[in-house]
């Protein structure tokens, strides 16, 4: 879209979730460009049924509606490479929002070729993270699309502005749904549940224990423990206690059994790449045990080099995901040496799960490199010889000897 | 020590615990180098007492004894620096055993100054890597020193050996100790305590319960949470709930309220910088807490890429105090921009302790960056133009959109 | 200024040349937001009398002007910092233009305190850097100015509508300077003098040699080498040919050395920072011959480790300065280690020059780590010990070994 | 080799250059280890004729000798994939030594293999990095192989014991080649030329200009530049001045150019792995000239952010290849994220020779990512909204001007 002026717009594909927000956008960008709309519904596993949207966009005047079910490709072609790498924003954030919006606006943007749509519409805020992610992969796959924004251009900044707006309209307002509206803001999929806005804006308030949908609270939790094994191949989860699964079933059923240990929540303060701070709470029960478990079968079988290696580009490659850099050459060549090491990260990760606590108990592989022979504290029959450490230190300390020899002073 | 004969050696000061090892190597010092042993013990949080190591050394016909509390050093000086970059390990460890060594490392040095030592010695074998940081350290501070390390060099190498030289120069056993020697290696100090060896050799196999020495198990510690505050100033812990404290006390009070509540165990398969894995079990009660709450004092008040760039430089400033480069130029470089950041790191966080899980529930600081005007999902009134995320947009995706103009395919 | 309408402002300072285009800003600012315009005009080492800017700002019935000579805060706070870290942008750039904006920001804002000013305003493109690292600097120093940039708002936008405006207003045209209009668009400070635009925009087209202002080409230069020796002290240098000289007096004498032997051009495709390449060419004489020398310096005075972490570093540094964040935190922290590490950078190096060449062919320090008893290839009578090179070489190999023992193949 | 006792080794593989002292080593083997010798010489391009080793090794008894052409190998497989991340060791050395010491361990080890040997040797010494590049190859190829240093063990550590052990045992001193002994330890492939030792060990003394071997000095150079032009495919040179070239034949016919110009000589203090800063002066014509030539390619064709990443990565790169890592794992995946850049890296670079310098004046791609229409200073009619950028601004100035609303300080 040009700065300045209204585009021309002949037709657009809009991310549709079925529920007021969007069916409103239906509306005012039908109204407003004058233009055909395509709606786009996936179910990426937010745990709502995805086909209501279709009468709904029908309602609307839709004639060309998109309904996929994109679990699988989700979990396999983004959530894994994903967590080859350990991701984790800021210390503590397992970037399911961010990772799910490539999906998107490749779908987006793979819809707009299909169909001969010059503009794509969402309805993420001008405040968020989330419109920065849908627009950079819009204009990196198709680099003259148009995007509409709703939110940064309407009026309807309010939830009064925007009622009125269907009541002038007609927009039934049971698109939002039967659910009696949550005071904070959410976003689900197969990866998380995200929570913000309401009480949360104050850092310093605990959330609430209702608010929590995925996961019982650590208190409510069994009081036995949980212990699961998960079995890797290639750096991908293959197998739960030894039962081959599809990546999306792998998830789901460690989100179960996660969220059953009230394993996953997490409260924090982020910095949005928009510039400001914003406070969130997470949901990310099989998350949360699959970054865990991929630590643990990695130590055994990654060099330690690759490992450190690794440790090292990884807080670049979350922060490329989270600001929306999912389609970039720089996130593709980063994934090339990720994919690189995991090609030796195979075996098995056996975890106890507990009230909120993950534990790796055991792990165990055929591309192990820990080595008894050398490790142990016994004799190891001449495997390693502790000789060798002197000149290793002496060498080590060379420089520093040298140094200290010449009056330099650490203290 | 050079490398290829006995070196004259008329004084050495050695690192002396009181127990069987080290009472063994006052021994074979005196015997293998005819020189004069200075002993030095320091209480630096591992809790036993120091005191009877006096006794034993005068025993051993020691005349210069140090015994030092070393505990407000260890923890001021070392412990809340590194703390300050939420160091971490491969991911995991919060290096308890790392961050004592070059502690001991400069005490070994001045009073080899104080005494006119030409040697340091150490009871840690020639596997590990706390050789590696007691030399590297000594050196550092002291280029001409000597080390003498006795497991590299003599025949003692296994428990029958020992206990025959002990018998041949009437070294009593009990030396060891009253407790019932443990099957596993451990170290401990305010930090933690580790345990290595025994039945943990086999990465596989779940460590005993009955192993831990300093917190109950998660399924054993109290039903309800334990709530706790703590007040930073200038990245450092200063005060819990709301009581002003000394770094030691501040450590040795996180480590009861942690260690009653099940947390801090950790169970890791680590590379060691002389080149093997091992597997190792930690407690670090309060440790763990403190990562967790000054991860959240600085999400709030942390600029974003300040944050970052400490995220991207903690594992290198992590492997640097692993692999024993405290005592180095690189780790005071570092240093210097960790501490510049932490002029800011003020005010409260909230946690909850409860069953093995530590969670932030609050923050706040009169430096917090949170701008709740700004952040809000209610009308901010002007506070932030979100038409200027368009602008923002477009020239972050300009290189992209310019790329795939011209057919670069990202897919 | 806010996004969406034309802000009220009262007192606009104005970054002023005295040239032709920010003339006519000065008018179009009185025009369009009838506020009263402060100019402020640097002597950052450009090469033009500044004094001129009064008359013609007096004429334009400015009544607060201000013309200030920054060149030595300009070497001594920016540019010599810099210096210290080996900075270039994209491997070889030397950021002549960068950062000297910082310098202009901070008295931009300094003047609006002291005026009481509302706004600022400058005269870069929306299509550069500079207007990033104007708006950036000055956002970050106060945060509540406004900024106007014509540039971006007017219609003003090729020569001859600009042409036409003058004469409609009553700007003389020579206010443009009697010299005869560059083909180039050209920005000089005492670091370089940099040309963009006309023929340069072919990327495949060599530059004319009669563009060039500072240097003579490596063909004119003199036959015979110019040898020079820089005193260091802390990492910035304080003597040439052992006569100690300003920041600013040592920047300007390097310049004419090295312009007298060629030294010192540099053309380059370089990315911007608003996502687009073009395509620069660079007289920095005095840069050239510094980053040299102090790498030499360096060389001999700066242990290992601590060089690689600044070579580490370097690249992120460079591009916060060239994207325009030098007032920024982190940016600071950064500045904090490099800082640290200079201390020992002490003593004299010595170059050769010629015909557009710069060499290093000595460097001595009394902080010199170079330790000739060791690294002779003579006998070095026992300083250093072959041996420990085995022991060195088999624990780095360890973890190789047992990979390649465990069936890893690397080839 | 244990690092105790003189291990069993029946057959040894030894570097052989057909010089006096690997010749001695050969005898020296011989009589130490009882053991059969087998001699492997490479041409790899140091410029002297390989097949009069085969009858000074005849001489001295060997049955199994292997010469062996591997100049293609080298540049295709070593110095060209390093180029393509335009490595420079300390910002300054292209690691001409470096990087064919891997070359040479993979040989040794494919030899050993072949053979049946159990040992390889070669005839670095204790002090420098050769030894470790040499060995750290060999063991993670054939973990148990056993590596016999001479330097390392024998006492022959002046000329004179080395002379005096050549008259012992027959072994003609003519061996060391009719050319007169220089005062420089040097080292030449087909890469570089080295020079150590002699005045060189004094950082601050000037290296003789009849030192250098390759290259003109700029003062002897021709009066006129020299124009070249090379064409890249996925980030290798593949042809020069339109003619197709073997990678071999591109850099001979670079080091002959460039040569003759003057281009390559370097003269550093550099750090070396064991502990010790060393001297070193170095002739690199052609390596010079491609690595302007390269960062000049990628300058048009790399984006952005890809080109700063890689730029991030280079010193941690270079750090490898000259520790000796080139066979590890860390490499082979940092190599992977390399390579996936280099797909786009094609086109052609035109450069200017000239006394000493190397300048690229021109270049062009059909990968190209210049935009002429966004780029230029002239109207471009709507290709870029400069309005963008002050949102892109805003955004990014967000952080900081919330920062100083509450009061933080950067100046």
């Amino acid at each position: 879209m040009s700065s300045s002026q209204t585009p021309n717009v002949s037709k657009v594909v809009l991310a549709y979730s079925g529920g007021l927000d969007t069916s409103v956008i239906v509306k005012w960008l039908q109204e407003t460009y004058h233009c055909e709309v395509v709606t786009f519904t996936a179910d990426i596993g937010q745990g709502e049924e995805v086909e209501p949207a279709r009468a709904k966009a029908e309602a609307l005047g839709i004639k060309e509606i998109f309904i996929d079910d994109l679990r699988e490709e989700f979990v396999r072609d983004f959530v894994f490479p994903m967590f080859r790498a350990n991701t984790l924003y800021e210390g503590e954030y397992l970037l399911g929002t961010s990772i799910a919006r490539p999906l998107i606006a490749k779908r987006l943007i793979e819809i707009a070729n299909q169909t001969g749509a010059d503009a794509i519409s969402h309805g993420a805020t001008g405040k968020g993270n989330d419109q920065v992610r849908f627009e950079l992969g819009a204009y990196a796959l198709k680099p003259g699309i148009q995007v509409i924004a709703p939110w940064r251009e309407w009026e309807l900044s309010s939830r009064e502005t925007l009622m009125a707006y269907c009541e002038q309209h007609n927009i039934p307002v049971d698109f939002a749904g039967g659910k009696k509206k949550s005071p904070y803001s959410m976003d689900a999929n197969l990866l998380h549940i995200s929570y913000e806005g309401g009480n949360l804006e104050d850092p310093w308030c605990e959330a609430d224990d209702d608010m929590y949908r995925w996961s019982v609270s650590p208190e409510a939790a069994p009081d036995t423990p949980t212990y699961v094994e998960l079995t890797y191949a290639r750096g991908d989860i293959v197998a739960i206690d030894g039962q081959s699964m599809t990546p999306a079933a792998v998830l789901a059923e460690l989100n179960r059994l996660g969220g059953a240990n009230g394993i996953g929540r997490l409260d924090i303060v982020e910095n949005r790449y928009v510039g400001m701070k914003s406070r969130g709470v997470y949901e990310t029960p099989g998350g949360t045990i699959m970054l865990k478990a991929h630590r643990g079968i990695e130590s055994l079988t990654l060099d330690r080099e690759v490992a450190h290696l690794k440790d090292q580009l990884m807080p670049k490659y979350a922060e490329l995901i989270y600001n929306g850099y999912w389609w970039s050459p720089e996130r593709k060549m980063l994934q090339a040496a990720i994919d690189e090491s995991q090609q030796v990260v195979n075996g098995e990760v056996r975890l106890k799960l507990y009230k909120g606590a993950v534990t790796v108990v055991g792990r165990r592989s055929a591309d192990s490199l820990f080595d008894e022979k050398i490790a142990t504290f016994e004799d190891d029959a001449g495997a390693y010889h502790q000789k060798d450490a002197e000149g290793f230190i002496k060498l080590n300390a060379l420089r520093m000897r040298i140094a200290a020899g010449k009056g330099r002073n650490l203290l």
